[in-house]
């Protein structure tokens, strides 16, 4: 049975519970700025851990010292609760 | 000394030597499909370690499996030789 969406007063109540996400369309996403490449490269391969062991994958652009992770569930057409746990994950970090 | 900007004829005949890299504005792109994505975090910190060593870092995007790779020396404005000695060794991997 494929995760159900979360509806627009979901969605706001687990942003509330995240730190620096924002909610553009149909995605969260959250921009970190790290010391430098080397570091930022460690925290991508957290994430990707993170990512890997739940098979929920974030989409993840880095520019140098900067690493912006998109979440959505493409399957389900937009926001589930398997982008909210593994953004609680990456926040954990 | 700033590395100098390569001339168009330049940045064309240094194309030619590369594999399935496109030519964007000024920068150049190569986005490659990888078996799932295990196998992208691990050509994307291959390409790390050959960015890092060489002091030049492209900028990478992760989407599962396809990494896009987009090069173009911010601080002189265009391409450079560092652009294509980097998109050369990523050829190599």
């Amino acid at each position: 049975m494929p995760t159900p969406l979360l509806s627009a007063g979901q969605v706001q109540s687990r942003l509330k519970q995240l730190k620096g996400w924002s909610h553009p369309g149909n995605a969260i996403t959250k921009t970190l700025k790290l010391k430098d490449f080397v570091h930022a490269m460690g925290f991508v391969n957290s994430v990707a851990l993170l990512a890997e062991g739940m098979d929920h994958h974030p989409d993840i652009d880095i520019r140098w010292n900067k690493v912006t992770l998109t979440l959505s569930t493409h399957s389900a057409g937009g926001l589930t609760e398997n982008d909210f746990k593994l953004a609680k994950a990456i926040d954990g970090l």
